[in-house]
């Protein structure tokens, strides 16, 4: 076309028009570097280890994209990333609702970057997705942590199922491991499964607890308290602080009733208030006293290896749960073998015989 | 050949030789006729159904044999017997060796027949075979409920897996419904996995404690807990009535400490004495109050319901994976992909496409 506009960005400076003061030329050439799509696996993995922010987030949403170039680039930039990565403190955070969590890794964030430590804060919330508002996806929640330069906040990924999000998450570690985040917090929400998937990508998990109000006798999830290497009661300020304490003795009776853990932890009750920045440096202690027994015990090495298998393991289950429950001619016999089922005129084990048999000629 | 003996049992009567007293020619003739191997699936159920022990016991055998023609006759049996069953109270219990088991489910058993129940006693424990000595299967710890008429007592089923156990199992509950067994008691040894299984099958899930010696304090395998709809301390006689006590206190507090059950049952904390037929009708009182609630609830049906789902999802994942990873191919690989993720080379969703991609052309 004769009216082809030769430059493609609209920062760029139009003929006989001179610049206005604040479109310095060298940030210009900076926004447009970094608009330009192609930016090679090398590149990016270089940029990353150099501890370049922007480029971490856009590999990360590498790693989070549906498109087949993108997902290719994220498995290279991943691989490229492993030998950086690995050398972090994974810390999950968990906790229903209205316990605090976003104020107590705000509180704790600032503690550990207050140590000189570099954060990540990274959130698994399968039922959520970036547009509909995730965790942690209202950064204004945690103003001074997204401001503080050794932090970096990274809502959760979108997606529909928890598999999905998990994966993601866990590459995401890499990446931020390899731009040299030291402490990586994962956070999420109580819905029961997401615990278990963060439990299993973590060194240390945390259960954020309240007290009074009857929170005691409830709102437990099932197998949440077992997997909590430590349970923190937050808001441990003001008119709660008696509350608290009663609350402390119960958790640490609860605790008692489970078996010991193979890894030789026992799991301790604390208490903080975020608001106040109370009783964080204690948390943070104990984490340090955890990673020290772990490590001199060989069980932190041997945990991270048990995680690795435990995602491949995982993962190869799922696809393949999912290329036969997705295939339409179970989908369309399934409800069949169900019916038949709810009405007694079959057992499950012959239901399931009839439906394999069904599968086994049409796999490809 | 010549010297072929027409006659194939040894239990017939030879030529010239008178029968001995003991011989009574109908118990020969009763014997004859169990011996025959080919009793077809049609013989079988009536004989089930009218209540014949020694065919339901034979029929259990073929549930539990490897050969295809025990398996194809014994899938005919259960579909046949499939109206008849389904209309029991099924019973879990549980609890660590030392417990009690053995003695509670005969004090428990015994009181149920005296109700005019029927009473099949079934095990699961995937660890033991019939040779090596399944629980249940030195039926001489309950000899008073193995000489009573209206109990029938089963050891486990040997099986190398506990899905293979657990699908004996459950096919082995229809064939005593259908004989007339109207209140199921499965025992399992506390292994983790096999509770879960039984947790599964079961209407009430009763876990077995004992007071004093630190018990409350350990011993309580993850989850089972959560699991019970009643935990009953036993040894409540003696010196033994005190520490009996304080353990209801104590773990009547835990119990609160979870989540309410979705079927609105509140888990209830008894104590017994079994070899006292002591707190047994309490136990049963506690049972049947569930039951008619469940059954008010519509609880009762969705949860048998739910279960029969539960299994025939269960049994397709678990052959769906066990044609993965006994392939030969992922057999020769995966030793290579857990190294590299050992060594940090690879993650597990990289490992994990590797080994789908391997074994996509070359399933049948």
């Amino acid at each position: 076309m004769a009216l082809k506009d030769t430059h493609k960005s609209a920062l760029h400076e139009k003929k006989g028009i001179s610049p206005l003061e604040n479109t310095d030329p060298k940030a210009v050439a900076r926004f447009q570097q970094l608009r330009k799509r192609k930016l090679s696996a090398k590149t990016l993995t270089e940029r990353i280890i150099k501890g370049d922010i922007t480029l971490l987030s856009r590999a990360i949403t590498y790693v989070e994209s549906t498109l087949p170039a993108h997902q290719e680039l994220a498995r290279e930039v991943i691989n490229s990333c492993l030998p950086y990565a690995n050398n972090s403190i994974r810390i999950g955070i968990t906790g229903v609702p209205g316990v605090g969590k976003s104020t107590f890794i705000e509180s704790f964030g600032n503690y550990l970057t207050s140590l000189g430590k570099k954060v990540a804060v990274l959130a698994v919330d399968p039922s959520s997705s970036l547009s509909k508002g995730s965790i942690l996806g209202d950064k204004t929640r945690m103003e001074t942590l997204v401001n503080n330069p050794n932090a970096y906040i990274r809502p959760s990924a979108a997606g529909d199922s928890l598999g999905g999000v998990a994966r993601k998450t866990r590459e995401t570690i890499i990446l931020c491991e390899a731009a040299g985040f030291d402490t990586i917090l994962i956070e999420t929400v109580g819905v029961g499964q997401s615990e278990t998937a963060v439990h299993s990508m973590v060194d240390f998990f945390l259960l954020l607890k309240l007290a009074g109000a009857g929170d005691e006798l409830q709102g437990i999830k099932r197998g949440i308290m077992e997997m909590a290497d430590a349970i923190v009661i937050n808001k441990a300020d003001g008119k709660n602080l008696e509350a608290t304490q009663r609350a402390k003795v119960e958790f640490n009776r609860a605790l008692h009733l489970f078996p010991p853990k193979k890894n030789g932890w026992v799991p301790k009750v604390l208490t903080a208030s975020a608001i106040e920045n109370k009783g964080i440096d204690v948390i943070w202690e104990l984490i340090r006293l955890f990673i020290e027994q772990q490590n001199s015990t060989g069980f932190f090495t041997k945990n991270r290896v048990q995680q690795q298998k435990y995602w491949l393991w995982q993962t190869i289950e799922e696809r393949l749960k999912a290329a036969f429950y997705e295939h339409p001619e179970i989908q369309k016999n399934m409800p069949i073998e169900l019916e038949a089922l709810e009405l007694n005129k079959t057992t499950p084990f012959a239901a399931a015989q009839r439906l394999l048999e069904l599968y086994k000629p049409i796999i490809e």
